[in-house]
């Protein structure tokens, strides 16, 4: 209006740093990704998901039965209210997985003994209590939806196993549980995304974690966040029905591509290589499909690969690579995991990324952190001069 | 790390255009607030909640017949989905009403039978039934707390009587009735306050209207942003049961700003004078404390902020004047509304502009829309030269 300045429009807050962080960097163009400074193929490889959590609300990797303490907390918690199930049996059972999810977070604040316990050392343990139940409620809503009662933890599983023992009424072996336990590890950070920041920002109101949480889970639930994975699993089913030569992958995945189509797991708006996390789960994909004989499935992912790659580079867009949802689609899968329940695995492990971002939210010194996140906008839209419109009565609106 | 330009950070994100907007604009220096171009103090003398959220979900104020279809279409969806209601029966009475007000959106998606429907006409019809059922959700749950039944809508009622009825079991008389419909007016909307910017960054994923506006509740319940009016209830209180005199509020007020405290209710991120709201707001607060036995309030009011204003200037800070919550704590307190539905009655009126801008957010032409929110932020933390830390085997940890 008065406005005498052109101001630059930050278009999605790409390339605006909006705070400090101690959490997590990628480096996009060197594909690389760290969690509180250690690089995401030593932890896939070293480290447990237990592990990192601590790693990542802490700081520090853990020490001195540091770990033991922090499984022991977890484990302690599993179980989840009984007014939650309670009030989870009146859902309609089409509900989908995220919304009863993001419904069930608040449900899990009003739970919470140490709600309005605004330390530090309280907020952690409110983490370790989200960290436990967010995988309980979501396996408890899949045994529900299907009219069977949600199972009881075990607590001599470890935190992977179990969600897989409560999820499918199966208790994985040992090569299954280690492999989903990475990807919990793969997926439970990733710098400032849209479920990470929505967290932060609601928490920057002085909203305690369950509110920022709660954000975090509907803004995963888009299709342009978290929703990608199951995605690529549907094209993954398409090929193996319609298509089925290298030749004939090669000519389809070309088609969509000079139609403008995006494909499923390809592109990123941070990595300009291959995502690291997309390597680790391309061996997972070959080794998981061989056991579960679906080989099939890991070659036509490569094809769709290969081709996409191929077409991408001859359009000058080289820097289009496969990330982290290209193969964890059939890995899930293989590992029994029905596609509707891909995004809630994924805020299974992104919860913990969520809560050591609202910790930093909240605790972090001064100078680094950010007071209540009140972004500007530029008024595009109608005024009647420079004093605003006057009421028109009804009678004598055109 | 290899990052060779210092960046300016853009803390809170004060002053930085993340989106064009048609909704509503703030002047800070001229205490002028628009919604769709009308000033609100036009709306607030003229207009209705009704006609309102028309305004702001239409971008015109409506004529032939468009209101009362409208009016009709939020009457028709007040009544809530009977499982939410038996679920919320299973909730802990002590629970918050803000975190059941965040639990029950997400069950309003479940019951929505259009939830996938991703038209801006289908949106709209959603925020129809989003403004028709966040009062009923309210209402409900102060009821079911104190062990009463939830009370039926009255289909005879308006928008704001029927809230008021629903809540408190009385039909207020038509000046209240009237004066809270001016209150849901004057706090309709507010430009990219951090509870509509939270909703706008969960739908920018591509996440449904419930998802975002789920996540507004949770950064309005966040005191720095929707407890103010609370807060200035709770220090009227005080006032009056300490202090009697004007001198000595004065002394208290003095007292206060010399400690370094705020004083709640004066002051506000974007206007440097008088906040617009706040001028309508002091009138009817003097009005309904003379209607109903309770002038005292106003003076002690109109006190704090006369010494406040005197102190502030003597500070060089002439620019710190009353805000909204300033004088909306006593004016809810007269009409019969408890202290903590005071942020869930601000949840009520914000609907409309959370709809409003999630409309916006999702079906603004493609220049003036951002892409998903993504910003960055600047690592601050540990990573062991340019690659990142080697995994310490736990035995070798210090």
């Amino acid at each position: 209006m008065a406005e005498q300045t052109v101001r630059v429009k930050n278009i999605g807050l790409r390339g605006v740093t909006v705070a400090d962080t101690k959490i997590s960097y990628i480096d996009g163009e060197n594909g690389v990704l760290l969690y509180r400074g250690y690089r995401i193929e030593e932890l896939a490889e070293h480290s447990t998901f237990m592990e990192t959590a601590f790693l990542l609300l802490n700081g520090h990797l853990p020490k001195d039965g540091e770990l033991e303490r922090f499984e022991r907390q977890v484990v302690q918690a599993r179980e989840i209210p009984e007014f939650i199930i309670e009030s989870m049996e009146k859902f309609p059972k089409q509900a989908d997985p995220m919304d009863v999810l993001q419904a069930s977070i608040p449900m899990l604040g009003i739970a919470e003994q140490e709600l309005n316990e605004e330390t530090r050392e309280a907020n952690v343990r409110k983490a370790i209590r989200l960290i436990a139940r967010v995988p309980a409620v979501v396996a408890a809503w899949h045994r529900m939806r299907n009219g069977d009662k949600p199972l009881p933890p075990d607590n001599a599983l470890s935190h992977a196993a179990n969600f897989l023992w409560q999820l499918t009424g199966k208790k994985p072996d040992s090569e299954i549980a280690h492999d989903f336990d990475v990807c919990l590890v793969l997926h439970a950070d990733h710098t400032f995304n849209a479920s990470t920041f929505a967290c932060r920002e609601v928490v920057s109101t002085g909203a305690h974690m369950y509110a920022g949480v709660t954000a975090g889970v509907g803004a995963l639930s888009g299709p342009l966040h978290g929703g990608a994975n199951a995605r690529v699993m549907q094209m993954l089913l398409e090929v193996e029905k319609e298509v089925k030569s290298k030749d004939e992958i090669a000519r389809w995945v070309n088609g969509k591509i000079q139609k403008g189509e995006k494909i499923m797991g390809m592109g990123h708006a941070v990595y300009k290589t291959i995502d690291p996390r997309a390597k680790i789960l391309k061996v997972m994909s070959k080794r998981l499909g061989k056991k579960m004989g679906r080989d099939h499935w890991y070659e036509y992912l490569t094809a769709i690969e290969e081709a996409g790659y191929k077409e991408f580079e001859a359009r000058g867009k080289s820097n289009i690579r496969t990330n982290v949802d290209f193969y964890s689609g059939s890995v899930y899968t293989l590992m029994g995991i029905p596609i509707d329940i891909m995004t809630p695995v994924f805020a299974i492990s992104r919860v913990a990324g969520w809560c050591a971002h609202v910790i930093e939210e909240k605790f972090a010194e001064a100078q680094e952190k950010p007071a209540l996140y009140r972004p500007e906008a530029e008024y595009i839209g109608h005024y009647c001069g420079e004093i605003g419109c006057s009421y028109e009565p009804m009678e004598e609106r055109k």
